[in-house]
C-alpha cells in the first residue's frame, strides 16, 4: 500500500467507534480517508475526525468499495451481515463482536499473546471478547512458562460493555435514585444505580453458564492455542462506567510463588504493576479507566492450595480501549500490507 | 429471667445499630428498656424506640449496671475497651466486631448453622464477619451432606459494612462526580462513586491476604468446625450501599451435580433460591437490601473441574441484617435465659 489506508469505522457513533477514533489520533494512525458508518438511525450525523466533520453514512453492503480496513463494532448482527461485504470488496475486516471470533479461519488476536496469527487472515481478524483480553493480558506471561492448567475469575464488568446507551443509563439511574425519582431502565434488564447483576446474555441451559462466560472459556482456549486449560468463571455487571475488573485464581502445572509471578510480570508487555500492599494501592477502575495497560495486582499465593500450584491476583483494564479499540488498532498496526507501505 | 429484659446498644447511633432497633420491632422482641449507647460525639442525641425518644448516653465502663443483655456494634476498639465491663456487671454481650471473635471461649454463632454453641458462652457471644456469613449461609446446607473441602470466593461488597459514614461518602462522592464536582473523600482510601477498590483493611504481609479475607478464612472454619477447609478468598469493595455479593466456587469430598446442590438449598433455613436461567434473574443487592434471607442462584457446574466435584454459585445478603443485626438479634432470642423466662 503506497497511499495511506481509506478506513472505515462502522458503529461510529458507538462507545467504542469513538475511541477508534481517539486512539488512531493518539498513535499517529495515518488514514487516507474515514469512511464513518452506522445505521440508519445515525446517517446524517458527523463525527470530527482531526478537526473535519465527517457526515455518517448508512452502513450497508455497499459501504466498502476502496476502503482499505474495516473496523468493525456494530454488534454481532451488523457484522454477521456487513463484513462479508467488506472482505468481498477487499477491506481487511477488524472486528469486534463475537460474531466470527471462533471461526477456525479467523484468526482472534490479543497483538501480545499471539500476533503472529495476524499474517494467516483470509480477510478477517477477531478482537477478543474483552473480558477475556483482561484475564489473558495477565495470565499469559505466567502460561509461557509455567503452564496454567485451571483458572477461575470472577468479573467486575463495567456499563460500557454495553454500549453508550448503557453507559448513559448508569449515569442517569443513578442521578434519579439520588433525586429519589423512578427510573424506567431502558438499556439493562435490571436496575443499575447502586446495584449489581450477572451479566446480561442469555444463559445456555445445560451448563448455565451465560453468553459472557461461554466466551471468556472458548477464546482462552483459542487465543492460548490449549485445549486443554480448564477454566471456570462469573460474569457480573457492576455500577462502573468504563473498566473491567477480575478477580483471578489460577493453578499451574509446577508449583508457583508470588514472586516468580511478579518477575513474570514485570515488563511484559501492556501489562503494569500495581501492587503496594503497605500503601493498599492495587488495580482500580479509576486508575485503568483511559489508560492502555492492563494493571495487575495483589498477586499471593492462593491460600486455598496447600500444595503451591496457586496464585490469586486482581487486574483492572479500560473496557473501551484494551478491551476493544486499542486492541483492534494494534492489529491493524501489525497488518503485513502496512508493513509493506 | 421474669421480666422483659433491659438491652443497651453500643454503638445506636450507627447503620447497624439503627437496624438492631429496627429488627427487634419487626421480630416483636420484648424490652424492658433500651440502653441507648455511643460515643461521648453522639452523646445527647435521641433515637427513636418504640415511639419513645431515648437519649443517648456516652458508652463507658459504668453504663452496664443493671443490663441484661448488651448488643454491641462500635467497631472493635470500643468492643475491646467496654465488653469486659458489660460482662462484669452481668451482661450478656452480642458482639459484633472481630474484637473476640477468635477467642475459644467466645461461642461465633450463625443461628441456622452452630446455634446449639450459644448454650455454652461465658458471657459473650460473636456474630461472625458479614462476607462470613454471607458464604457460609449457603454453603453450610452443602457440607452437612457432601463435605467440602475447598471455597474459593470473591466477595462483591457494600458501604454499610464499613459503617454510615461510608455509606453517606457514596452517596455524596457519586452525587458530586454526576455534577462534575471534586470530592475529597473522607472515609474510604480510595474514590467510590463509579469505581471499586480492594478491601480497605491492613494486609499481612506474610500472606499479602487483607484484614478482611483473613477473618473469612479462620471464622469459616471456627464456625463449620472443620479445620481442613481451605479458603481462598478476595474481598472487594463495589459502589453498592448495603447488600454484599459472593462469586462462590467450592469443590466437594465426593462428586456433586448442581441439582443435589439445589435440592440441599430448597428449603434450608434462612436461604432463597433465587435461580431462573430463563428470566436471566438471579441474586441482586437491590433485592437482598431489607431481607432477612441470604438469596443464592447461579447454581452450576464449575466447568473448571472435570471430575465433577465442584460447584459454582452467586449470593447475596443484606449486610446490614443477616450480615449484622439481625443474626445477633437471632442470638439473643435463642438465648438459655430467655427460654427460661
Amino acid at each position: 500500500m503506497n497511499r495511506d489506508p481509506v478506513v472505515a469505522i462502522a458503529g461510529v457513533t458507538g462507545a467504542v467507534g469513538a475511541e477508534f477514533i481517539a486512539t488512531m489520533n493518539r498513535r499517529d494512525f495515518r488514514v487516507g480517508k474515514l469512511k464513518a458508518l452506522a445505521s440508519a438511525r445515525s446517517a446524517g450525523k458527523t463525527v470530527d475526525f482531526r478537526g473535519q466533520q465527517v457526515v455518517v453514512e448508512e452502513l450497508t453492503e455497499r459501504s466498502f468499495a476502496g476502503v482499505d480496513i474495516a473496523l468493525f463494532s456494530a454488534g454481532s448482527g451488523a457484522s454477521r451481515r456487513f463484513v462479508p461485504a467488506a472482505v468481498k470488496a477487499g477491506a481487511v475486516v477488524i472486528d469486534n463482536s463475537s460474531a466470527f471470533r471462533m471461526d477456525p479461519n479467523v484468526p482472534l488476536v490479543i497483538p501480545e499473546i499471539n500476533g503472529r496469527r495476524i499474517r494467516e487472515h483470509k480477510g478477517i481478524i477477531a478482537v477478543p471478547n474483552c473480558s477475556a483480553i483482561t484475564a489473558l493480558m495477565g495470565l499469559w506471561p505466567i502460561h509461557q512458562k509455567n503452564r496454567i492448567t485451571r483458572v477461575i475469575i470472577s468479573t467486575y464488568q463495567a456499563a460500557s460493555g454495553a454500549g453508550a446507551a448503557a453507559m448513559d443509563e448508569l449515569v442517569q439511574s443513578t442521578r434519579a435514585n439520588l433525586n429519589g425519582q423512578v427510573y424506567a431502565q431502558k438499556v439493562m434488564p435490571h436496575p443499575y444505580a447502586f446495584n449489581l447483576f450477572s451479566h446480561n446474555t442469555a444463559i445456555d441451559p445445560e451448563t448455565g453458564y451465560n453468553g459472557e462466560e461461554t466466551k471468556v472459556i472458548h477464546e482462552t482456549r483459542k487465543i492460548f492455542e490449549d485445549d486443554r486449560i480448564a477454566v471456570g468463571v462469573t460474569c457480573v455487571r457492576v455500577p462502573v462506567l468504563r473498566a473491567h475488573c477480575e478477580a483471578i485464581t489460577f493453578e499451574c502445572e509446577k508449583p508457583i510463588s508470588e514472586t516468580r509471578v511478579r518477575n513474570m510480570l514485570a515488563g511484559a508487555p501492556g501489562v503494569r504493576l500495581v501492587d503496594d500492599r503497605t500503601g493498599n494501592y492495587f488495580p482500580m477502575p479509576v486508575d485503568a479507566s483511559g489508560q492502555d495497560d492492563v494493571l495487575v495486582g495483589r498477586i499471593r499465593q492462593d491460600l486455598s492450595d496447600p500444595t503451591g500450584h496457586s496464585i490469586s491476583m486482581f487486574v483492572s483494564a479500560d473496557q473501551l480501549l484494551k478491551g476493544a479499540a486499542l486492541n483492534a488498532v494494534q492489529i491493524v498496526e501489525m497488518l503485513p500490507q502496512r508493513a509493506m507501505a
